[in-house]
């Protein structure tokens, strides 16, 4: 079976990291790859290290240019993705990396979006309950935002089982490939090293209500999320230090059970050994999401730490798990559990 | 008048730091300077970015040498200070930059560090409620950690205004000097480079019992606080972001008003503009504190993030601020609110 | 005495940089603050680590709000100082941080900079043979490149003295703050954290003819300059690694003494004692420049390896240290030579 | 085929980036890993990044652990590869990561490593001439260093063209983790981060020979080589500004021919476009080796940049490329020219 792959926004970090996967996927036979200002230049001169693809020339991201493809990856803008989408035939399965489709809730797309909401595809995390079957044959794939892959991971197996007060608080690191390839002072090598700070606080960051709808999904009821980011000086990655009021009577070996029990079949899920931590280096690259459990009793809190590369499992890479359950391919076709590190 | 400094733990951060700071203050002199294993050497060779001292020879840390001065300051790992305070007499204003007369409570320190507790000694937060007062005149100075300055400056004005229930959930980012120079493989380089890791989750941290005393000061009722510090690759600098429920009732307007009030007449308190987020770059070298609130409606959260240089205002910045205070001086002598930046 | 400073160019990193100086001089009163793009805002929002100005609000660059000051400071882009400083009288101390009167031959200015020459002013590095005479009393001072500043401190010694073949070889590594706060795809922090990368390779780089300039004055001969500039994952600083041949018969110890007794007087000159070498960390912050040399017996080279903070010595502290020599001040007055460390 | 490979050393970061590698090539089964101080513990404490070896518990370095496999990875400290190898077999690959078999003149060892030689093997860098064919069936193999590898294959194509004077000089930057895992205070993150800083000055690298070996026979005369090593603040990557006069009429054209010429079948050498400099992030994690070639007319200088992972093809990757020619494998087997961007 060979799977021809188109990407629209390869230029971009997210974009680019797919085109690192891909050229490792056996199945896959890379396609036409789109930007828009970056339109008619060599590949090389934009993403160095893509050596194999240096010659390939960005075309304009248009329907024409992206059909005939079996596959097509949009790793376009918040909000662009719908009207490509739609002018791609049904036969071709999407995998939207952007916002678009993610979800449920058209009031929420629309309160923290500002713009008509296109609809919601098939949810692009397999580790969650249900979302397998969801994925396993479908043509459109809504690829989660990163924060809510590292979030959603963390804290779903405690709600499902039933551990977890439905008021999560969240604290999250970011390297700055998260913020995109856009030149903006605020992401200038010169303001972010040696630098922290958070952004997008009190409740507006716009992967807030992405977090609610799986959380929620995971509980049963309603669970708010207070969230919080932090821009980190690293270029890639994602530490997030999720918490929730234990039920009453829950301690910290009905803790473990429950996430060694959700966790138990799962290849990309890195539950570690008691004693150990979470670190964004240690799956640099990987599609690997390190997680650890602790019960804070003093405080009467779960806390769930979880690492993943923000643009590998946080997005090119849980794009790719996703178009494999999609087609039919083993789950982890062309995906790695090792990081670079140091 | 002029004041003459000894300075015990010249070779570490903090001892490093305060003889930097100490360099420009008007009155201070600097006397002796001691170390453990680095004694005979000079200091040049080990921390020369201090030219004007570099040829200062290293005594060892004895009573002897660092009597005859005005003011010592103890930078000594945890459970030192008390051997060396007592054999400096009572005339001589000790500045104890480690752990052990911190805790009010006998019972928090042996629970925490595992050996009798040597007493408490004035708290050197000059902004907590009465704690100029406790300082006035003193000749012995407790100095906070450092992740407990940003986080009980950030949280007090929520706590004593009575606007926050008594759950405050913190997760704060450190910069690697915060773990001292002691050579240790996870914090060479190669590690912490494009690392974001988490230490001493489930409220085990040392810090901990600092900030509960002090929140609940503030709060007049017990506080719970579950505290995760991760570390960052970054050399200096800590950003906390602290949160708590709201009481009922409290909204942003309430919130802003508590923290102006509480901040108005604090010369080293930057409650940033609104709109504005405190980051660890601004505060570099200097001794100000930058902080920000803001309500999370949905999540009917307080949120507080605060912003220090760990060795400075986070060690020997408050060090010499309360020796100024303890001494009669303008607090703000020899400090500085300029942070270096880029 | 009281000085009334203007600064041109207060939202860049240079202007910054010159403001956290100037807010330590204790005779200068920091006058108007002007700006191009940011004109109409508060310092505050731009520079928020220098406190004490935020709430200044920055100006149009015009002649009118120059005006009326003392000494006016250029931080301008290359080629716009010319146009402001012929609008200010000649009573004016007009400081030049940009590149426009740094080269005394017409011909390198346009071959570099490809305009008209704007003229030569006396040149801001009072440590080079006869540099302080000129700026005494002067009213126009052309601050020199940061580049230029490393290097030519380096050598200048070596071909003073005779000691070096006049072909230098320098290869320089500079924090990213050299390039400036605009905005640009390959300066933001995702593409240089862990990267090295060269630029301007083949002496293309603009500092070029200053470095000649230098050197050959020093020697009394033409001297050649292969000159290639890198960039490293840092916010500032500048290592410079500088080799020419030695002529024939020169030995370590006749090196050793020349640097030894070039710069013996000098206040912010720090040749390192044998053994020890360089560090941009060492100087972060500070106005200070270490130095330290070798000989390469088997290569036949000497080799001399220079420290600096781009920002301070490098550009606004060798601004102000040359403004104290014009006025008649202490040369160190305001500066300092204590890095900010680690 | 499958070759059953033992590591020598696979708590270290030599030991764990060939692992890494290794985890990826499809005729390598992984049998023993040994360590020294580290025996005993499982490699998931330790790399936590190779989560398939999570389990693997590290054995002491001792023949009879070693023996019985295909190959043998000798990642130890320089001097400590000679006893262990004279007691593997003959028949066994033994591929040593470390000095003690570069060098051709025992003289240079003695003098550079202070203990007797051990002997020369085959030397593990194929892109030199005549080293594929010395590879071929060898039992035996010498990984070259990694600063002689960037700089090696930066200038051996310009001496073995004959257009370059045999006096090369160059200035190199590397990542910390070429310094290896073993804790040292100035290799502290704390230290690091931020800085730049060069050691080993003047020629008494023990690299230096090896260089001064390569290129002297690709010279077919003897080559100075004037180096000087930095380190930066990044955890891998080396980036070689080498340069050397161009011999009489030399000029840009006849360069730029002679590279294309020498590295037209390499796989592993990036010879990037005129105009593209070469970046260490790039070639994060890669096998590939970043050139580009300019010619400074006005200093009548060829300078030549190299960038690599020092830790891949300066190290594992260039190990794994040498097995591969000596067992019959194709070249790139289990490497990759692709890097791990941004």
């Amino acid at each position: 079976m060979v799977v021809r792959a188109a990407v629209a926004g390869a230029s971009g970090y997210a974009g680019g990291e797919l085109l690192r996967l891909l050229l490792s996927h056996p199945q896959v036979e890379i396609g036409a790859l789109t930007a828009h200002s970056n339109a008619g230049e060599p590949l090389g001169a934009l993403q160095p290290h893509l050596r194999p693809l240096a010659d390939r020339v960005l075309r304009p991201t248009t329907a024409e240019v992206l059909g005939g493809h079996d596959v097509v990856f949009l790793a376009l803008p918040h909000g662009q993705s719908a009207a490509v989408a739609e002018q791609l035939g049904d036969e071709v399965l999407v995998v939207d990396m952007g916002a678009d489709f993610r979800l449920a809730d058209p009031a929420d797309w629309e309160k923290f979006y500002g713009s008509p909401h296109a609809g919601t595809w098939p949810y692009g995390l397999p580790e969650l309950p249900g979302a397998r079957a969801a994925l396993a044959g479908t043509k459109r794939i809504a690829v989660p935002g990163c924060y809510p892959t590292a979030v959603s991971l963390a804290l779903f197996p405690a709600y499902a089982a039933g551990l977890a007060e439905p008021e999560a608080v969240v604290v999250a690191a970011s390297g700055t490939s998260g913020a995109g390839k856009a030149a903006k002072p605020h992401l200038l090598g010169s303001e972010v090293m040696g630098n922290m700070t958070p952004y997008g606080v009190g409740g507006v960051h716009r992967h807030t209500p992405e977090m609610i709808q799986n959380l929620g999904a995971a509980a049963g009821e309603s669970v708010s999320v207070s969230f919080t980011p932090t821009l980190a000086p690293m270029p890639r990655g994602i530490l997030a230090t999720c918490s929730a009021k234990a039920k009453p009577g829950v301690g910290a070996e009905q803790l473990r059970t429950a996430y060694e029990k959700a966790f138990a079949d799962e290849p990309f899920v890195d539950l570690l050994p008691e004693g150990q931590w979470p670190s964004t280096a240690a799956v640099y690259g990987s599609n690997a999401v390190q997680i650890q459990v602790a019960h804070d009793e003093a405080a009467g809190r779960i806390i769930v730490i979880s690492a993943i590369d923000n643009l590998a499992k946080g997005t090119a890479g849980g794009a790719l798990q996703s178009m494999n359950i999609a087609l039919g391919l083993p789950e982890d076709t062309g995906l790695s559990t090792i990081g670079v590190a140091p």
